[in-house]
């Protein structure tokens, strides 16, 4: 029994939950019916429910708590923050101290382009500010006709109208009238995906395909005349897509079509941002320079909301010397809470090294043990960029055949992690984890084992279930 | 000299403000050429500067420190959460209790056709959801053709792409390609207004006007068709647009057109909710019965960024029976340091009874003092709704007759509101008001006391300036 449970118990939190909670990405109806798993505590990179079990969170909640849980440095900067300003705006010729703190801090943490941060409450109000950023650049520029965004099949870029339509998930844009217009998409640099379309593609290997790839871009730019393209939008490493690693031929390839037809270039570094990929920001792994980049999660934590966009000098000249009142911000842009916690952790990941402890220590140690997975009959392909890492789970009779859609294997797969107490998100046949930098080898090592049994429990049930006929 | 001054001075704040922080609806070149204030803390509804000077916050941050600043009980509750799960998702089928607390206290403050609340971060993002979710809700009701979101002119419903699509401003508009498609507007009604451009509405009551304006709802829902309309959706009362109050046959006739054409209502409440009017929210003030209500500011008085959606039996039963998987959600959503602040600033409004205080005792006060402006040579009109209230200056000389657009009367005032430490904002011409709850009568003297010797400077200013001639 753990002292620190709530004073209700698990049905009651569930029939309030059924009863109130509208939760998200999710069928309430089923839900409801099923009852939500209960997360009442965390330390470090492990959470416990009210039935008192431990998870280990390979998640890193979403993508977001890169210092892990319980980092006493960031609770007492709130603290203190909350005791001394809990709110003030930054609308009416008025800036707080936190708020100019982090913003001279990002200058200092992000590529030298950048100086100027533009800050919102969420990674998807960041891409909303992105899409009106550009529009007004150009129109600055005496360039109007250029309004148009190009982004990616697969990509996520938030929920926002103009997030979901930047994403290229379909199941989104089914519901509400999406895409907006103005923006359009290619395909993504998935190579499994483009060998299952084209047979003939099964010679090809990572670097050609990442210039192949890359050369949709040029091929839309074309397509829609160069004169009427804004921006191209992309994770350095597609995240919620299922942590799709671009070949090492893609972004820069992509860097030169942007340079040649004078399209501004923007790095969603939501996920990829602040360390998760083994530098600062995942556009420094991938080995390109965007001129915008939206930024969330990881820049706190997810210890308080905040969100941001860090502008680079090409285009904040222009909105600075040329553009008069920029007409968009948000009641918590630079909310003095939020900003002061993310001084904090950035601070506590400077002080502890942590984005050199994943470039050099544990990024390859779980990149060397992901690549022993390799060897199990249900995985066909393996990859991983600094702490991200993903699975691919394939049919074993049939090699690297997929299975069918009537065949889940990743939510199967997903429900024998929960259950064995490990956190480990399923996107499609895709198994990804995501774990706080902080994480030891020891605690690699303990993830792995519970990884390699819930695979085993996996081929199990696709075994029982005849998957494999 | 302030002993809980910041480390470094002014210019220092300025200096590295001016260099790194691009603020909300600025003009960024403007701004750093001036230098910010610097807020560095603030104490019930006081704020202080990095000058040690004190300002009365008449404008509660930005309409969201409800219970004003340095609430214990709100600071222990974040930190408590803080320390024992700083953040975990609600979107793979986990919940965690605050999310759910929230939810079910939620359910119980607001009016009995809501029993269901989604989560946001923000009131930008609450509307966004609204539009996703009243598509949805037709596509399931099986009238795809109900797209259509009308909404006013003048309103503001966030900043987001989707946000400031349905809010009515038109600088906003022009900036990014606004608004997105299948958002239309009809007019505020803001007698003052409608009687500049029609002399021959002199003669109208404000009752007579009300009945008029809700018609232009209908009038649009014809010319458009009915089958195509999804939802209206509008502010109790206008806030940023500069606390249009609007005549009290208003609502009402709106609810029965809203209810002839079956189309959803949707109360934007991110100004008005949690006590503001003088009730829970606006639209019990104002007579009617939404569908939808989005919220964010109050519910947390600021102190951590929230916001979301609550969600009617019509809407939430489709949803949850017919709806499957809704495809829609954020990182943030049920943000659990956000919610038990959320439930400890709702409970503290519940115990210290402030909305009541706000309609039987405050509010009227205001009410009392702000009539008593009516003699001021300066002033045209003035309305109040609980702790909202607004002056509307007009040329002394000309009676009610506006100033030109090249005299901005409206920033003169807020200049001299600064220079006497009263943070009062000024919309156009209109002079406004959102005090914390919190404020006393002696505090309501203070603050009246105030804004009579700024409008007497600001008298002087528009004498020698020669805006009467």
């Amino acid at each position: 029994m753990d002292a620190l449970l709530p004073p209700r118990g698990t049905a009651q939190w569930q029939a309030a939950d059924a009863a109130h909670f509208l939760h998200p990405f999710t069928d309430f109806g089923a839900l409801a019916a099923q009852g939500s798993r209960i997360i009442t505590r965390a330390e470090q990179l492990y959470l416990w429910d009210s039935e008192g079990q431990r998870l280990f969170d390979a998640m890193s909640g979403l993508w977001c708590v890169n210092v892990g849980y319980g980092q006493q440095a960031l609770i007492d900067a709130a603290t203190r923050q909350l005791q001394q300003l809990p709110f003030y705006n930054a609308f009416f010729q008025t800036a707080t101290p936190p708020a100019i703190e982090l913003a001279e801090l990002l200058a200092e943490l992000t590529p030298p382009q950048f100086r100027h941060a533009f800050f919102t409450g969420s990674g998807s109000e960041g891409n909303d500010t992105v899409v009106r950023m550009v529009r007004r650049y150009w129109d600055l520029q005496g360039q109007p006709d250029r309004r148009i965004l190009i982004s990616r099949n697969n990509a996520y870029h938030g929920s926002t109208m103009a997030g979901a339509s930047l994403g290229g998930m379909k199941s989104m844009h089914a519901q509400g009238g999406l895409p907006i217009p103005g923006i359009v998409h290619i395909d993504q640099p998935y190579l499994a995906a483009y060998r299952r379309q084209r047979p003939a593609a099964a010679g090809l290997d990572e670097e050609e395909f990442g210039l192949i790839a890359a050369r949709w871009l040029e091929k839309k730019v074309l397509e829609l005349g160069p004169h009427r393209v804004a921006a191209f939008i992309g994770e350095p490493v597609q995240g919620a897509g299922g942590v799709i690693v671009p070949p090492a031929s893609y972004w820069p390839e992509i860097q030169r079509i942007c340079d040649r037809y004078d399209i501004l270039l923007v790095s969603d570094e939501v996920i990829t941002g602040f360390g998760r990929t083994g530098h600062w920001f995942g556009c420094e792994t991938q080995g390109f320079r965007p001129d915008l980049m939206t930024f969330a999660k990881g820049v706190t934590s997810g210890y308080i909301p905040l969100g941001g966009v860090m502008v680079g000098e090409r285009v904040a000249r222009t909105l600075i010397e040329l553009g008069g009142e920029f007409e968009h911000g948000y009641t918590y842009s630079g909310h003095p809470v939020a900003c002061a916690v993310a001084v904090a952790n950035l601070q506590l990941i400077r002080e502890q090294r942590l984005v050199e402890r994943v470039h050099d220590d544990v990024g390859p140690y779980l990149a060397e043990q992901f690549a022993t997975l390799a060897g199990h009959p249900l995985v066909g392909d393996v990859q991983t960029s600094g702490l991200m890492g993903a699975l691919l789970l394939v049919r074993e009779a049939a090699g690297q055949s997929p299975f069918r859609p009537d065949q889940p294997v990743g939510m199967v797969c997903r429900g024998h992690c929960f259950a064995q107490g490990l956190i480990m998100r399923a996107v499609g046949d895709r198994m990804i984890v995501a774990p706080p930098l902080i994480i030891s080898r020891a605690q690699i090592d303990e993830m792995m084992a519970l990884i390699r049994h819930c695979l085993d429990l996996t081929l199990a049930d696709v075994h029982s279930r005849g998957w494999l006929a």
